[in-house]
């Protein structure tokens, strides 16, 4: 979502911009500490990367491999890598993160697969915006990239959620056509907290979830979980050969171990999905103001008058917004997007709202 | 454009599927069996490929750096793969043959650059579709890819081609934002055969064309000309290393030698065109017909009713269509493409035509 | 073998650097001829190609998937990148040509997989050679790549051939580890002649063979003949993929039907062998002379006194010389390899033989 | 170094198989706690990245661009990838980590760059070994990789270090051949603690080096600190498309601060040195016992009686040795290798020399 005009930086206010821009869990900071005794097995081969994958395992109700990393672009590329060979297709929502936030990380990583960004409403895929370039493909033969992948983002960019009816439709669809599914989660713990679901009814026919921490009250950690584990045969050597292997990687899995105990994900994700409606219901009620998308997670997307706009930034709270063509014109109304994090209170909330009013 | 269902496979009469189906022509045959003479040195170290680099230099009025290769899929990828680093971003017509036609080879020799498809009356990009991009890509730094080149196709895929001025106004703002500028030119011979221009005039601005000789008399042909012969260096490293530099290279040299002989590349190109204009005039004068695009090339874009498209099929004709919704409803109307060759003869089109009517 | 000096350039009388300097032969140009009759369906979908599959099939004995391609870099480079994934290593003998003599096509096409060179005489690969880096891959695990290809040259870099039981060994050794066996085949044809052998006895436990038309009378034909069928699934997107897809591809499979008729291949393979053998027992017939390699094919390395090899290049004869250190030193020995063509003539070489006495 | 066979895993006493056994440092955990307060700028645009920068150009008296990230496989790959094209060459130590173990991530960074192992006694290369490839690549020309890159790695992987003055003969050479120079320096405390030369003296005609602070201290944080300015244009752009850029990059910056303040980098490199020395003194006094290289950091390679080793191996130590041959036969001597770390303790090193004697 970085096409839109950050504003405000550096913020001299809350920062909205990003669930990024949030700091460590004080929780984590203590794990890290905890992993810290004495001389451990390098690369993975340590206690709690082993505990980790147990612990996910539990979490999905279903066997995993789980291979955690710093970023959720790596993870997202990675996973994606060990999903298509270089000449197949990655079938995505037009705004997925990884069709244009990541630098061509897939591409990289892929050896030049082609990603190909589809329509759909908030964010979402419809199945039959994917059923048909996969025929088109199946029609053009060799001409054409092998259809591969289908990467749903979970939460999505839009800041809404599929339910599980919509998961298995188009996992259904994808693997009836032969493609394995990849999910982008890096807001995955905003999609449970917001649907009430269990973990394992929101990756029903995916193959390889990206289960993120970063955004949730890491410092950096997302872990790749393969439910479908013939498909991370060799996947130590994709992380290692990407220089994403950790010679201390005791020290990844010791932050999404401290994010999974007593729900510490859960509870951070609902608060975070708490402040983003509070501050959709604050908003919604002005005068000329307008969601975008139906807030369901993290994220408002909303349309407000222009002034309102400009006086947010210039009391210096940290936003995008997405009104290029009158950039000049601040009487105008523009999209701004307002991200909540683990640690936004409502406070930050209640201060923006009486700017904005 | 292989997008299309191509119909009656193999055609029985007259194929109008693509320019490519077409023989070579004796000419280049009999340069083949004149450069078969003794001993050569291989790998480009001979007469006829230093022939070739003169004479293309006298055709562009400018020095030139010159390079053949077999088929146009490895000339736009290699000249895409030294004017974009990995990480960069190619801007194209959203129908451009980079773009879906040649399975990801752009990606694959580019190491993972990123292709954009933009969109374009006829076929033909317009500046301020180009110039959003651009603006977007800055404002979003490290998170979007560089833009990087500026790739033409003329004659484009909709059988349409840029005027000078057109060329200008585009790569003219491609530089003002450093872009390099690319031109396939798998066509370029029927875009100069119908402008009327000198070839000199339709390179205006552009860094590399690849100019096309398959699709015009040659067995399997086409030159790499840099015209900015600073991106050439190294350029017969990246050809060796992608398989593409032949032994006896001098058979590839012979070839394109053959075409620009007495302006026999012109000639066919002029002829196909014509064809192509006389097809277009008996097709769009029958009763619900009507053009997709302007017909000035060797190709004619064309919606008619479902029963003159399932007459010509049933015929024996070769050529593509458009119209998957109701590929069961014969009595729909389609959009058909019909390409003309060098060796289209107007009794071919006379023919079709009057099964057509 | 590149690394040596090539001498006499251009040679004034026979070329003996290469057997890629002979011309096509006339039977190879007339099939180019009859194959251009009419429009035919393009990227492979015609029927020579269709012939030229079978015609292997049936020459080696078994099914087979058969892919040509116009270089032998292309077909060696897009074979190995079916045979192992970017994180693999692909071994060889040290002298390969895929080592060092294309510009890293291999480690292109395949995305970053490693080649390791190993030693064995005369150009030979010996099986214990490559059971100790397999063993030390299996013992590092992800810091080592996975052992995927071995890949053997027949004949060999050095003018030697394996026998049906070294092949045998090699291969058995290879599929025991798991590994995947590729044949460099740009000399295959003089390796059946030197040995007598049935083709089917020199491809055991073979995956897939690069068989080379283009130094044995070709313009610019190699086969990709995949005996593993299962691993040329996708291979017709590979091939397009890295433009090496001819949308006119009739004339790649006419070329190696030429050679295929009445055994030209066998007939050209036998005569070039023939004259390498004829000058390999006039040169070491010479005082001072020594054979570097048993002369099996039609390559000869000879090391001969520094006043002959300076009398050969003065003569203006081609070849390549390894003598480096003391190359202002024209009373030095050197080493120097003559390849003779599937053209050359008895002539010619007692011409050589002549000015070397 | 993981082609050894890693023995006593896990380690019941002291682990010396590596310096990255060690945990991090108190002073680094205390900086990220200190760098966890309130919303921060994201993807390296924060105040704690810019004080690395400016830190390290201090450091090094001269302009630079600092890039931190997490793993030194990362740093030097991504540093490799800005240095030399895809068709490139990068020559080095036969026993350099960028050679044998990372599992070819310098081959994926850079799209398939030729690494070329060198020897050199005791794990430095000699200028002479260096000059003969490139001659060899000039005479070959466009069938061999360009010459692109020298990559030294100080300290050795062998524990020796290079002087000055070896390093200027070194890079004076790579220059004069239009080489740039790269330098792996996971290690490069030891080497400054070693030599007591000024940072600024080892980086002599370096264009960027690979500053390690994972073995040193560090969580997981290497600066990629370009010399060469001009080469580190668009380096975010790869680092982020490599998923290595942090969203919440202040704690790699952190990370390396730590290690800089009061030079508690030195402070540790040299105690580890010290510890090595240590070690080195006690076990050569034995009999039997031959030091392979000289230990001029902090990792020593030494012939054992087989006795010895054994002993040392079930006492519980973590160490490599290198004796496959022999693996079952215990009393034959074997090579091992010890590290020490910025934590061992003299009473490590004498509990250690106890067992052994």
């Amino acid at each position: 979502m970085h096409a839109g005009i950050e504003v405000a930086v550096p913020a001299t206010r809350r920062n909205f911009s990003s669930d990024n821009v949030s700091p460590a869990a004080p929780e984590v900071l203590a794990a890290i500490e905890r992993a810290n005794g004495g001389a451990v097995a390098s690369y993975g081969a340590d206690t709690l990367s082993a505990e980790l994958e147990r612990r996910l395992c539990a979490l999905f109700e279903r066997p995993a491999r789980v291979f955690p990393v710093a970023t959720g672009t790596a993870g997202n590329a990675l996973a994606l890598s060990a999903l298509t060979p270089p000449f197949g297709s990655i079938f995505c929502h037009e705004d997925a993160h990884i069709v244009g936030d990541e630098c061509a990380a897939p591409e990289f990583y892929t050896g030049g697969a082609k990603i190909v960004g589809l329509p759909g409403a908030h964010g979402r895929l419809d199945p039959d915006a994917l059923a048909a370039p996969i025929a088109t493909a199946a029609r053009m033969g060799q001409h054409a990239c092998l259809p591969a992948v289908l990467s749903l983002t979970q939460a999505t960019e839009a800041g809404t959620v599929y339910t599980p009816d919509e998961i298995v439709a188009l996992t259904g669809l994808a693997r009836a056509h032969g493609l394995a599914v990849h999910m982008d989660g890096a807001r995955f713990a905003n999609a449970v907290a917001a649907t009430g679901c269990a973990p394992a009814e929101l990756v029903a026919g995916v193959d390889v979830l990206v289960f993120g921490g970063t955004k949730n009250g890491a410092i950096a950690a997302e872990a790749v979980v393969f439910f479908n584990e013939r498909l991370a045969d060799h996947f130590t050597r994709r992380r290692k050969r990407a220089g994403q292997t950790w010679s201390k990687q005791r020290f990844l899995a010791a932050q999404l171990l401290a994010l999974l105990d007593d729900d510490l994900w859960l509870r951070h994700a609902a608060r975070a999905n708490a402040m983003a409606t509070r501050l959709a219901q604050g908003l919604s009620a002005l005068p000329g103001a307008a969601l975008v998308h139906p807030v369901q997670a993290n994220e408002v997307f909303i349309r407000l008058p222009g002034r309102t706009v400009a006086s947010l930034a210039q009391a210096g709270y940290g936003f995008y917004r997405w009104d290029d063509a009158d950039a000049g014109q601040p009487h105008q109304p523009g999209i701004i997007r307002l991200v909540c994090g683990w640690d936004t209170e409502a406070a930050d909330v209640d201060a923006l709202l009486a700017t904005a009013r």
